[in-house]
């Protein structure tokens, strides 16, 4: 049983948890992962700004910086998460464990905020959501354009019964570090989403009679967007399988009110 | 009287309103300015994500782009905001009504949120303020450093009964993009202001018996903690002469949550 974040950082870098973090620690911000060459730092910094909802900044470092700081949390990028994905000119190489034999000196780091973030407060308000990574799905909604960085939103699904969406977009609403109030409720079809039972990424949970698919902005975006512009290299997190910090839920959506 | 931001861009935009723009049009987005060259613009964006009480940031354009959008408004940064400020290599050269003939090619726009954002609400919620320029002090209090960029935030003061402070903070901390919730309250000297009656800008309004000094961080910190870096360029509005956007109090502030 695992109770605390640190103590998960150090199973997942000694290698002995390669599970995804959905449903455990759900008290504590969770984060996305997206690493670029510092020559597109810039676009994909800007890209962040222009989509505060997918793309929430928890921490940005420094070219070829692997030690890094985010609120309270001292972590290693490159062994903390416990998988990650990997790319060459746009085409997925690897999706290791670790990515020490992976790392550049110009890498530049971005942390984005995860939407596991609020599960606990979900949970606390009577909405509990499933212990499984939730699905992912890509949209046909545009993000905001950044150079070349441009094209689908990403998003999350959790089903909530219809007596409890209003409570489910003002709790998340609280939680810009989470992705916030919701994108979309109900038709999938009305975002580009043809088949609910068949995500991009992680698992369907059913839907159950009265319940209505809730959709918030995913961090999984830069993953959709970005190999399209074949990039000499890139990584990211594995989905699902996120960075899991000593802050609590309310600590990084506190910083910006 | 001027009753829409539109009607006052084009007042400014004709050298007809060169006034500050506190205690008018309360209940839009007001905004920060500062322009740096494109060399300059990564650690810039960088402090801004870093520190996002103080650098809310709205806007930022391309190299050179001086017509700009920011949620549903349309502007020339050049001549819509009342005054402005320019720099060469960190030494004030002049603080002219219009732009057009400083502005470069490589010239990138920042624009932040403003604390006269927050100047409607407060006054819905019974606590109303001065309709001059707030006053706006250097403090002790460092921002985090990006790349060569830090040094010390600028803050605006309020005087709030002491039976308001609570709501004060309750109501500012639901606008990310007016700075949100208050840095400090009380002694100003624990933040390092010597002589509360000697703002470095804006308008000290007397601290009537009951009152009590509530701090807020100020958009205006760009301005003091690059000229020390000497950048050969730069260019920010003038202290209490903000750019008015057509979007209410609230649109900014609901994009991140």
């Amino acid at each position: 049983m695992v109770t605390t974040p640190q103590q998960l950082r150090e199973l997942v870098a000694a290698g002995e948890w390669r599970q995804p973090t959905a449903g455990i620690l759900d008290d504590f911000q969770q984060a996305n992962l997206v690493i670029v060459p510092a020559a597109q730092a810039w676009d994909l910094l800007l890209f962040c700004v222009r989509n505060p909802k997918v793309c929430p900044l928890l921490a940005v470092g420094e070219p070829g910086e692997y030690l890094l700081s985010a609120g309270n949390t001292r972590f290693d990028v490159r062994s903390m998460l416990p998988r990650y994905r990997v790319w060459h000119h746009g085409e997925l190489v690897d999706e290791p464990y670790d990515l020490k034999q992976h790392w550049r000196d110009d890498a530049v780091t971005f942390l984005l905020g995860c939407s596991h973030t609020f599960d606990g407060p979900l949970r606390r308000a009577g909405i509990p959501v499933s212990h499984q990574a939730p699905p992912v799905y890509i949209t046909n909604i545009p993000c905001v354009t950044a150079g070349k960085i441009g094209g689908p939103m990403a998003v999350s699904m959790r089903p909530v019964h219809h007596s409890k969406i209003a409570v489910a977009t003002g709790v998340t609403a609280r939680y810009a570090s989470g992705h916030g109030m919701p994108v979309h409720y109900g038709s999938p079809e009305a975002i580009g989403i043809s088949d609910i039972t068949a995500p991009d990424f992680g698992v369907y949970p059913g839907l159950e009679e009265g319940y209505v698919p809730v959709f918030w902005a995913c961090g999984v975006t830069p993953q959709i967007v970005l190999p399209p512009l074949k990039p000499e290299w890139m990584c990211s997190h594995y989905p699902g399988h996120m960075l899991v910090l000593d802050d609590s839920v309310d600590f990084f959506s506190l910083q910006q009110g």
